[in-house]
């Protein structure tokens, strides 16, 4: 990665319907890493070398040629890692219509991973109170909604992490019932089935790998898998392999893997449930914010 | 596998709930092997070496002490191996209403595979004229019916088999569209796409390993795979991994296992769907039958 310099004016070229914006925020998001192969991005695009890469941000605009935006507007949505950026499709941008909760917040719990959150949990989980809920990658940005989500609607969570920090997080911040560390457990399979002894009837996958085996041997009849992404496997050149898959057929497990972009439409239902929620505290948010274009 | 001479006696113990059955037809299905393992039977209970081994038939009622069968009922659902067996839970047999049809076919098409393929396509696939359908073992005594269920509704058939005469039996008698032979493909993601240029909708999944991971590179988005069986799978110590699994996040693909159990309550709905069907000839059905109890 490298930081270039170069000049911008301030101003949309007439005629464009572009916006052009400072950014306030940048999010790294997992999704990220494939778009850094030069192939094998499965569906989406790569990044172009020698150009910004693009995220999730919180920008304001300074300048529109667009009949739906104005200078001054707080957006939220696909921008480039840059100061500024010209924005030639600002019909994707959400603009922010509530200001007085931390606008970092539209990177991650009022944004793309909160929406992530909520669809995977309400609409693909299909959850019930009573429910033995697990979730790995627990404290990341989806992760912690999810569990509190679960919580929320009276079900059994518990969440896996790699830090001793993190489980206490999960245990005491967002109140999971309970939280292991993962890497501290040389039998994963066993590890779950002393978390879950009646079983697992929903996994919020997160990480895919050796997790997704061992859970799968966890899971209760009908039990469903939602699947949001599978950090474990985005370094690697081959993924693992999955060997329990048969066990689904026994055990009429349903596995589904879903896109935050088909749930756009369902953004504004969602921010109804979850703005009151933040402020009066029943659902927190923790972020990690540094400040700058920091190079690794 | 051993065969034992011994006697019994036709007659039902008295107070015992118990029938005591002729049977007429064994059939040898794929789920039986799992149940030939010492552990590792997933679910289901293992086979007692020494003791005739069960498995689903279609068998005549000589002898009844139970008030919803008397002598002479036929009857289909699990029995032993063998010539005669007392059949101590006789709750979980169908009687067979209908015997204008050969009864071997309760055994088939009108039996545990026949209930399998309907419930399997028609609820778990969630089917629609047009789409794009992939079967494997495409010409068992589900994927022939499968694939014919998906043909009535006007989908894009496709199946795979390993034998050059099976292969023409799915095009000629059981109208696939078309039809491969795996075996003869060193590439089968690259088969899938000559046979699927627009991708899978739907995929009946009764194989598991390879097939499972080239279908998932030619999944549509949205696509569903019903699992029913993964027999390349079933004489492996250790089955293979199923690599591409991350696929199914960015085109939103559903893949759930289902079991015949959970639809039998549907089975009087199904006959009334699949016995016309038979009789006016638009479903076609071939079996395999040998006389006597063979050893391999």
């Amino acid at each position: 990665m490298a930081i270039t310099i170069g000049n911008i004016k301030l101003k949309v070229p007439a005629g464009s319907k572009a916006i052009l914006v400072k950014n306030l925020y940048l999010s790294c998001d997992p999704y990220m890493r494939h778009l850094m192969r030069s192939q094998g991005s499965l569906l989406l695009h790569s990044y172009t070398p020698g150009s910004p890469i693009t995220g999730f941000g919180v920008a304001k605009a300074l300048d529109s040629d667009h009949p739906d935006f104005k200078e001054g507007d707080l957006v939220w949505g696909t921008t480039g890692w840059e100061e500024y950026s010209l924005l030639t499709a600002p019909e994707g941008l959400f603009k922010i219509q509530h200001s007085d909760v931390p606008l970092s917040y539209y990177t991650g719990i009022l944004g793309m991973p909160g929406l992530s959150a909520y669809a995977g949990f309400y609409e693909v989980c299909s959850p019930k109170k009573g429910k033995y809920v697990f979730v790995s990658a627990a404290s990341g940005a989806v992760g912690q909604l999810v569990g509190q989500f679960a919580k929320l609607m009276g079900c059994n969570v518990v969440g896996s992490k790699a830090k001793k920090e993190k489980v206490e997080l999960l245990k005491n911040k967002f109140g999971f019932d309970d939280a292991f560390n993962y890497k501290q457990e040389h039998d994963l399979t066993a590890a779950l089935k002393r978390y879950f002894p009646e079983g697992i009837d929903i996994y919020f996958e997160n990480v895919g790998g050796k997790m997704l085996d061992a859970v799968i041997l966890n899971m209760r009849i009908h039990g469903r898998i939602t699947v949001c992404g599978m950090i474990s496997q985005y370094n690697l050149d081959q993924p693992e392999g999955v060997h329990n898959l048969m066990l689904i057929v026994y055990k009429r497990v349903r596995i589904e893997g879903f896109s935050v972009f088909d749930y756009y439409p369902q953004y504004s239902k969602f921010l109804d449930f979850v703005l009151p929620s933040i402020k009066d505290g029943k659902i927190k948010y923790v972020e990690d914010v540094a400040e700058g274009i920091l190079l690794w």
